[in-house]
């Protein structure tokens, strides 16, 4: 049995990896921490996740997060937190999976002009493997520190990867048009994310490429493809608790049909668990389709008349988009089976 | 291992039965029949259920439902089909789980006046055992034929018997208020259920005692505590896929407390896997609490100042309300742990 | 032109006086207040509002409330501000229109019981006339002071007045389960509010007769009826912006059906402008059906086997719950047709 | 007066227009025609219209629709259904509003191409004006057949034309990603329009360039502006009874700041009483904010580093999408105010 801490436990991301972790056949959560609500069990937070929520919370300082007690640490902390713990972590010898932004940039000045944020933990970001196994499987195996990928960008990526690595569109004006459920925003209780705000509503936000996870999707897409990769990408808030949907538009480069590209896909992703591609218009992804499973489904298609390429993706922005991969990246680490413990089928309706 | 068939794979309850069996350690599907779909996969249907709904849907009249080839049928057809199939599948000495109200009255003449349906198998009517576990535990164990309750009357029964059990309400003069989402509707297209109908609304239907889940939660009720009970019962349908709450107000019959009535129904369910009391304000059962599950929350509250008892009950109609009930019943039937296979943590948020 | 004047524009109910008032052939807002807000512009807030909100807020100090600027001032401020701001508008001769609870009570050792709040104003409230034109239209119209409803009140007591007077129903026994969209929470950012906490569920709140609406409308029935009304009260939260359904079930106390309530209710609002009785079931309210208007929809129907009788109503909580039936009070008033200057037709869908 | 008739009168736009016009100071309603319900009240089908839908309907054939009886002729039909109807109509002297789009396009050739529907007026839709009045103003006023936009179109033109008319955007390379509630499928039952199909979904559909409304809103952009424009058009449904939110991409021409664009925006719509242009990041236009009003909402954003410029537009489908611009032609046509009747503050929340 894996040996497993949460750090972080109550955000939404923290919940849903000991949701998921709870039922997984080889996993053994020995600490869950939570600063602010220490003292209290993660039930009293979430009823819903009954005998699963189970555990009293523990601050970090009183809990032991050395191999002799854990194997895996998650940290499921904001932004700028994570730098601060991960080196002692990796240091003490426990496998390290950060859910935050922290480590997803070898280059920190990169990092430091999106984040608004020093970064305190270089030479550690150097090292770091970016968790997105479609892509970086190999890699991911042997690592020490895993940087988990954000769940805007493995929709996009996955989505675009097949197009890209192919040389089949213009990478320089690549444009994207995502739209999330409300439960990417954390829950924190804010003035944005009232039901009056969201019911029967979109709401575009941090337009005209200010968001933070454009400069991840160019790099995860380059690093892959050896291609210069550069996106708009617009997200946007849509009256749903999960889920993502993506459309990347681009340039075909070369003249290519529908089925053409629809075919470099069904190969590309022939022996994955967790990429499914639609290549009917009838099962098109949409939001919530792969909500309560660990899949990205991916889906091509040309408009001729215009030469403009549409490429969607859809997951789950807590599973596929943060801790389902997270769970999948500690498969990967500790040499088991990489589908053991996640979802493959979602409730219906 | 149980070999399993579902006549009607392809409502929502016997879609429901496929996602939870095909995670069930001991179950094994053999036959998912359809009328309709004959010759297409049950994920054609229902893209989401992914590797789950990857079975060719047969005819009845090309399957063999005999003990040869399974174990247990559930039947998750329309109100009088089932009676029809139901007795040649006893005969030939396999289990059957009737997910339909046909076999709920073991005196059908009270099925014929709510069900405006002449029913054709009255004798095995009256042998066949009501699936609720909590109150008919030990006769469900030995059944051949199972009744498996209707969505509603779960809630209602499980919030309402330990306060009849104690004689503590007019079991004359009760009152039931319930929503429920729009997946009790089925997925037939109608103009009840469309979008603009539904969102952002609350609609009653069948007021004033003409639902036919009225008489069968009077006979449940009536049967377990040996009280004579009668219940004016109004649904509504809320803009929500999944779940139910009943709110069930009677008067008190003898002075009680909220915290004596609360300690009535933790005594009551203590051994309970399936049944939750929650006993604070700020936990108090809400529609969607138990959705995904297979948990019944109930609590109950005094009104000192009317002397009216509230008692709340919620679940989740496709799963405790049906599918999952249905399953618990089978682990029942089959000798098994009657928590295999039923999730008790639901998705956060 | 009346000139008005609203103390508190900020929150939903002072918004909608401004949305509805500025397409109101006869009024002319002078002043609008908000401590918070003031040098903001109202459409800063709400750009929704349009032309309609192009006013600068100001302090309540700042502006002049007496008879030489303002005819009528609308209070939409917290219940305990209104009792000090009264007696000084009233002495000085403006009308008064409250829309707090502070003036709902002559007898105010009730008001301080269930709010738990001081009275300051006690002969100010013995005078202050209940603004329901409905049912106390005559004295309205001669009022310095009038208290407007509570929105559950006005549901309730719309649903249940023929019934109560005609004596059908036993008035000690009533119990009152109603459904509130999230608006009836007010504009405060909190955690309940929060989308993920209000789609896809129902939230009971204030439980066994501890809503602060229940005296108030066990009082207007009484005062219009001569009997003494005892209700158990239940409000719920559902998916909706705005909107209320309220289910009144009581005990016949004659033999009586559904036609002969029917003709009671149609002959009891014959008249009435903005209550509409519904007698079909392929009409029952709904709870988004009156939205955007100042109705109030009834319905009222017998279970004979059960001998319980329900009373439906629906109304928007904002308009005829509030704002609207403020203005139906202005007004009256002002000697001007009741029903200028409010909205009887809804958007479809 | 201006003596009105409503051919098709139970479609959302037909109830739409009923709902407006009997608002409207100038308006007088003689004809409502259905040829489904004729005989009943448009009331019975949409009882939230109350007062204002108390017409009974009647069949085409029963009705005088020449200049003795009516005015103006709005026909609210579908597509290939008001192409027969218009000749006769124009031709006795009566004004027609045609909300198709059967008179969209001077060249049919074009109409058929995209409608798969053979034209059977060529002349007349060669003389047709399209009647969206920011852009054509002039040629309304004298107009005696008026084509009424597409909802999509009026959102993604109004948005685009100061930038195109401006040469600041690259106008062969332009993609736009739109998102609508689902009034916009009509009122038809269908699969697609179930609450458990559209609730916390997003639907993309007509995906690569197959949706009708792109040729439209090409040409009506090119006509205005003199610059060919190509347009990649994708549509999504969204969890939303009505609104539409639509972005458009494209690559600058030249360097020009958000501040340029905006300025142009202001400037270019400076005396429009229904279009307003935000400038802020905070009022940027959200899907929901111009609902139930003829408000078009635009916006404009200039991201640097991609040198991508977006577009925003955003109305409510069934008003300044529909039936609120029909009237706002109404009113150009018979040389009113074109203001009068259509509101501009919408519901708060």
């Amino acid at each position: 049995m894996i040996k497993i801490a949460i750090v972080g436990a109550t955000g939404y991301t923290g919940a849903e990896l000991v949701r998921l972790l709870s039922d997984h056949p080889h996993a053994d959560i020995q600490v869950l921490t939570s600063e602010t609500f220490a003292g209290q069990r993660l039930s009293d937070l979430y009823p819903a996740l009954g005998e699963a929520g189970n555990w009293v919370l523990k601050k970090k300082m009183d809990v032991d997060l050395t191999p002799k007690n854990v194997d895996v640490v998650f940290l499921a902390v904001p932004h700028g937190e994570s730098m601060h713990m991960t080196p002692g972590l990796v240091k003490a010898g426990v496998k390290v999976i950060d859910l935050s932004g922290d480590f997803r940039f070898p280059d920190t000045s990169e990092y430091e002009k999106w984040y608004q944020h020093k970064h305190t933990a270089k030479d550690l970001a150097a090292k770091a493997i970016y968790g997105l196994p479609e892509l970086f499987r190999d890699d991911i195996k042997d690592a020490n520190l895993v940087a988990n990928p954000g769940c805007y960008v493995t929709s996009v990526v996955l989505s675009l990867y097949p197009l890209i690595k192919a040389g089949a569109v213009d990478t320089k004006s690549l444009v994207v048009d995502a739209k999330s459920g409300i439960s990417g925003a954390g829950r924190k209780v804010q003035a944005q994310t009232q039901f009056n705000r969201v019911s029967e509503n979109v709401i575009p936000y941090k337009l005209a490429g200010q968001h933070q996870h454009t400069p991840e999707m160019e790099l995860a897409l380059s690093q892959a493809t050896g291609r210069d990769v550069v996106i708009n990408f617009t997200p946007q808030i849509v009256p749903a608790k999960r889920g993502i949907l993506s459309l990347a538009y681009g340039r075909l480069e070369k003249k290519m049909t529908t089925a053409d590209l629809q075919e470099l896909y069904t190969t590309a992703y022939a022996s994955e668990p967790f990429v499914q591609v639609r290549t009917e218009q009838e099962s098109l992804p949409e939001l919530s389709q792969a909500v309560g499973t660990n899949l990205c489904l991916v889906s091509v298609y040309v408009d001729e008349r215009t030469q403009t390429v549409t490429a969607l993706g859809s997951l789950d922005n807590l599973i596929k988009g943060a801790s389902g991969q997270a769970i999948q990246n500690m498969n990967l680490i500790c040499g088991l089976d990489e589908t053991l413990g996640l979802p493959i089928a979602g409730l219906i309706p």
